[in-house]
């Protein structure tokens, strides 16, 4: 008789209906897949007496041990999201014997090595692709595919949202508020867009991309955030105008004399990266290793069926896991403890937009400003804008350390001559 | 004491070297990622004469029994390329329970079952991540990171000098013997270019993508191909006039009406497709799947050490399977049996490109001739491009079967305006 894997799952929302959806619509190719029945048993829902036709069939419970203590059931898939209780579940379920599979980033991001030992010391499987990029293969390509590599450099456009935001930006010259707005209509941001906008969803995947890349533990505090509510449209047209887009990335670069940097902020991207043009809601992570050079993986960063084309994936892979009677191939693969780069000690170059006094000589003055402080100028422009007796100047970079930067700034406000500083974002350096 | 994997290798040329080199500058990382050490013992070279100082330390040998035949060798990595004596080596090393990798897109895209029967027979792995784009990891995703997928079509740029010299086409202008002369003198086209420029080297790709994309065989017999070698710069031109860029493809589709259908052949591709930005010696693979939506996977589709990435990999991959007592999780996965769709029954829309009589009416007659043959037109332009009594009429048609467009042409041919039909390219269809 063939085997039949038992799976409960835990929340039914958005990700939870679309692995329902999967597993039904691609039933015959997964069976063929694994060697084995996938069966959906049990389902936690938070509301037993709420009507969820598309759950007919399924036993539903508000009860976790009715999944965790119920022998028959071989994975948990934990889509409810948030730390609690998410977490405690599915510590639970590991606890029980049961392989657990989770697209809970906040999970990950915070206790992604204590879910890997508890996987480790119940001998079964803890596995989270859907956790980063939504559908896109990229933690199994990290843990597997790229592992022959010394990964240098991981960069991702991991929030759909913003990169929506900036693409509309960048297409239609609109400002924030009103991009904000019609990404609200649509249902691409939250009434409260602050995890988006702000970067923290973005800081939770870059801190989990650079664990896996770089074999270090990076948590949500160790990531430095800056989301795009500064960003506006004269920042787009000057980037466009010098050859750039502004894209929020997640960053991460492994150096022997820095050591592990992680960041999120907008950045001025030259337009021939392969990021460059990605663009609305889908997702891309770039990733550089000292064998396979560069790659990148593309795709639907968020939405129902693409997330759970991610989780599905899992399953049926830690179905396999079962089905050789084998589990924890892939492990915990922070093996090292590397030193986080400090902020301060961080090198980029630098776009810096400052309103000035419309006077000659303020260019002279403004460049010697940022020679003085060792910052040196890759170049300057300065334009009307037709702002009466002002005019901006626009100052791009050579690469420099942050502290530098910070310096630089720091003179330049406390001149005469510069009325504001009205933006200073991060630019990406031409590929060799 | 730490478990030591030990590798014979068959064939030290360029990816070889490769290998080596990833093997001994990431020994480190390596080691710790499985577990275990991964020494290469053995490799089987055809000179033993040669010098060769960077496979000091290691046994030479010109007799594949000195691997296949060696106890303590657990893993064969075959890197010789062409069939024979490839294909059975590889047989005869798992003929002695050893699991095999290798990057030989020959022997995978026509003996493929057969190898993974014999990989199945004797309890070992059998994997080849580089036989297709190079480091790109797409045999991996296909095989398990989409596998909650219906993938109903493949498309990739899987061949590296077509695409160099189509991307130097389009941003210089110059004409195909230029380009195929410029990339002999950089050593990215051969001196024989044929398998590459003839679309041979995509077919072969192409085929094994199908199989697995599929699940069902698609041997190299069943991809119809066609070349570069008629691509004009005023091809290109007209395409970039028109939205589109000019890319050879591998394209693979699977519908429940048409069956599977898969060939190789230059196509117009709208600009904003992701493909379209992939420049120069870079590789990308897309796919659409009915959970997934869109992905795609970029990178560097040959070269020593990105070739040697995917390489070792599976090396890696295998060399965890020995470590956890199991192997073959990942079987053939060729469980269908799907009707191939013959090409004249495949639909396209197309780029028809003819040279006319200059003379009134004759843009009438061809679309009238067009219209006869049953293939809508989408649009219809003319041309006088400086050729005395002569115009050009490019019209790209609607999706129509090849049969019918074949009927269309044929019906051109024969009209007394219609001096020469100097190109016909399919166009692949705006996203929707």
């Amino acid at each position: 008789m063939e085997k039949v894997i038992r799976v409960g799952l835990l929340g039914a929302g958005t990700v939870g209906s679309g692995v329902i959806q999967v597993l039904e619509m691609n039933r015959r190719q997964i069976t063929e897949r694994v060697g084995a029945q996938i069966q959906l048993k049990t389902v936690l829902v938070r509301n037993l007496a709420k009507k969820r036709p598309q759950l007919e069939g399924y036993v539903l419970t508000d009860n976790i041990d009715d999944i965790v203590k119920d022998e028959e059931i071989d994975v948990v898939v934990e889509l409810m999201g948030g730390l609690e209780p998410a977490r405690e579940y599915m510590l639970k379920a590991m606890e029980h014997g049961k392989s657990v599979v989770t697209a809970n980033k906040d999970v990950v991001a915070q206790f992604g090595k204590e879910m890997f030992a508890m996987a480790e010391k119940h001998d079964v499987d803890f596995m989270f692709e859907a956790s980063v990029g939504g559908g896109i293969p990229i933690i199994t390509p990290l843990k597997q595919c790229l592992t022959a590599n010394k990964i240098t450099e991981i960069m991702g456009i991991v929030n759909g949202t913003t990169n929506y935001m900036l693409t509309k930006m960048t297409e239609c010259g609109s400002d924030y508020d009103e991009v904000l707005k019609e990404a609200q209509a649509k249902g691409y941001a939250e009434a409260n867009p602050s995890a988006d906008v702000d970067g923290l969803d973005a800081a939770r995947k870059a801190a989990i991309l650079a664990s896996l890349a770089f074999n270090t533990r990076v948590e949500l505090k160790d990531v430095s955030v800056e989301g795009i509510t500064k960003i506006t449209p004269d920042d787009i047209e000057y980037a466009r105008n010098l050859g750039y887009v502004v894209k929020l990335l997640a960053v991460g670069k492994d150096s022997p004399e820095h050591g592990v940097d992680v960041r999120v902020h907008p950045v001025f991207l030259p337009k021939e990266h392969p990021l460059a043009a990605v663009n609305g809601v889908f997702n891309a992570i770039f990733v550089r290793g000292n064998a396979i050079g560069e790659a990148m993986f593309y795709g639907q960063g968020a939405g129902s069926l693409p997330t759970a084309s991610a989780v599905v994936a899992d399953i049926i892979d830690v179905s396999r896991d079962i089905v050789n009677d084998t589990f924890g191939r892939v492990r915990c693969t922070c093996y090292e403890q590397k030193r986080l780069c400090p902020l301060e000690e961080t090198e980029s170059s630098y776009y810096v937009r400052l309103l000035v006094d419309d006077k000659p000589g303020v260019l002279g003055l403004i460049a010697t400003a940022f020679g003085d402080a060792g910052v040196s100028l890759k170049s300057v422009i300065q334009t009307q804008r037709n702002i009466v007796d002002h005019a901006e100047i626009v100052a791009i970079t050579h690469a420099v350390r942050h502290a530098s930067i910070q310096a630089a700034l720091q003179e330049l406000k406390g001149m005469p001559v510069v009325d504001e500083i009205r933006n200073v974002i991060r630019v990406e350096k031409e590929q060799v």
